[in-house]
């Protein structure tokens, strides 16, 4: 992180309120970002997923058309956040048996005047959720971890680039 | 995990398809589910955050709500979920030095046929997804992690409670 | 008003961070709540509007239309209430030359744990808003006043009725 | 009000259904809207509401995210109104002794074919109604009002300024 | 059809207003709707459709989820619906090459005051409409039809079945 | 249709799974499209609400309007649908007595990136839902029937006009 004096928190006005950031003046560009999450599980419910997977595949299939269902609906559900005009969005499950679980990254696009992380972000958290709730009857001790931004291009604060 | 060969995953059905459970014979009890979730960033973005709170509280105000709203509207994002006249729902969010982050803990609670889980990790993960929004001017690496059922009690499946 | 002394905001908790309440231990009731506002315009305005409403009805029919289904929508606005499933909405419109305008009343109706001023309220707001929005080209300077509750019935906390 | 003779209801068609205008051809301008409302009530609740403002905020922070949450929704809420992505939404809430109760304010701005005022009066109205809810325990008469368009520009039919 | 004279539009009140019906004084029953309706499309694209299907069965299972998903907010989108706490949808769709085309059946589920009958057309029109939006880019000519009530029971005005 | 060979589903991408297509890349142009349906009835239920609509006009209207309001909400109803700031959406319904029945047309419009037949096929199904709710009472027989593409202009694919 660089130096915090120069940084603030945009979502705060200068009285401390929470508030829109105003993004009218911003020039409407191409914004990408590339989110990942993770649910990691037993390896029998790993193994349950996958077999059902092989053969129907609706677990994965049902986790993928949530989140992109889900990107859709995030100014609804993040408050601070601007209704945006999607232009792509993107979910892949994998399967990682290193975890063992699932790996979900999603993407999301759009020319607009504000960036797509939340989008993006939002798309990867309700697949995880959903692939809790198809399994919850198998494992209930299931985890969510590592939801975090990959991958950021477009808009005045230049592109990103996750660590590792 | 007990016996994998006695569980199966209860939203397919016999042939694979993904379906909603039919919970209309269950009976009505109170359910409650208590979950949480941690957002980690670099240790100025929490020093910011917690003198912001400690002047007007909005970053973990808003995440409080947030996470509640969702809640709400869990049936409408997670596919296979059930509406619910949901009674109550609570989010506290809280700093913790040692991650260092914040750490979100919710619950909700029902008199229904059908547990509160994903209603309480909804508002966990939109609670997280709220607090990434809010803070990532300053800090694009914060990481969403944690997300799992602490304790959740009524209903038929009996009560459940994290190990650690 | 009685002896705030022994009054609090109940959505408020002990801590001050707002919360939705707990109505799991409350009776399942029948209850009712009525609910009035008003749209005062130009007597032009009112006189277009009734005369479409003499000839077809449109503004005071598409009003009452969009209260009922913001009444149902309630939850999803005002971030404390709970899901409710209502068993009837009425939204009632009215000329009124004497403001001149238009007077809205809504009644909302539930056997539930919990009341349904709010859901009247909002089918009152949004029916009054749907009438600005539909003559405004015609009439900016209209105003929505006097929203409020006229009378409930059922719950714990007894009945009510406005003053005059 | 002009002559209304050279008005008409833009929401009527020449047959008197109602529809949503068209809006294709316009220019796409910078349109911004202000507008205002009010909740009137018992001095001893505006007491309660400031004092647990000074210490926490909630009421009035609450009622702030309520409603820009809102203005987000509008299209769903009124019938007629077009979809906007709207580029910054901001709601100010003042606690007012001479009412006595709390002003709310709202502006809504975007980049677009249609205005903005119709966002900016359902942020206002659903922050009265969001103040009405967190306080109705204590306070059952308190009134709505006021709730109107205080100034607008951008677009064909010029700017507005309410008289007073 | 029975006498009409006997029968009356029951969303209409004595004086022509729609309105939402009272059903608080109805009993809670086990009510059950199931309905069917097709999409018939060019023998090539129902050829593609299953050739996917025998892989992956994305069309078929996103329709499916589309459907099930949009049983849930059928009172959003029916004006005069009752919000239900639905306990089962569910949606089965089959290729009839005879349309050709594909045969989409729907079953919704309550234990509630009043009939999902709605719940059940809602399910099969979103699943048909999907199935449209998935296929439209090889056969804009696709026709949805014959969507209709096949079976209900539960409730007061008797149990239904149609003809054939 | 053309050679299917040359034809794939857009919706599936080269692995078989549903995708949101990416229309960034897309210019923006004025897109319109136009759809069709009608629900079929006995000829009683149809001379009651034409009679009803004489005097009244409330199921047509309320059904006009669901349509309308649908389709600003397609996206959130179809999966793999674009957010889209329409700027235009009327619905037309008209009593035909050969039918007997009522047949609703609706048309959509926007500048955008894509077209905007889902939108005009919500439209029209939802009215249609609309017209089996409100007379379901007196008749349970109706069908849904004939929901197809009638004419869209705008965009790389060229125009479109059903045969008869």
């Amino acid at each position: 992180m660089s130096d915090p004096q120069e940084k603030r928190l945009t979502h705060l006005d200068e009285t401390g309120k929470a508030v829109m950031v105003d993004v009218t003046e911003k020039d409407v560009t191409d914004r990408i970002a590339v989110c990942e999450g993770a649910v990691t599980m037993e390896p029998e419910t790993l193994a349950m997923i996958v077999a059902g997977q092989a053969k129907k595949g609706d677990v994965i299939a049902t986790a993928r058309l949530a989140g992109i269902m889900a990107a859709k609906r995030t100014h609804e559900l993040i408050p601070l956040c601007h209704p945006l005009a999607l232009t792509k969005v993107a979910v892949d499950i994998e399967a990682d048996e290193s975890l063992p679980g699932l790996k979900v990254t999603a993407m999301a696009r759009v020319a607009s005047r504000t960036g797509v992380e939340m989008e993006a972000l939002t798309a990867v958290s309700v697949a995880c959720l959903t692939i809790y709730d198809m399994a919850k009857a198998v494992d209930r001790g299931m985890t969510i971890s590592g939801i975090r931004l990959i991958e950021k291009s477009g808009g005045k604060s230049g592109d990103y680039r996750a660590k590792d």
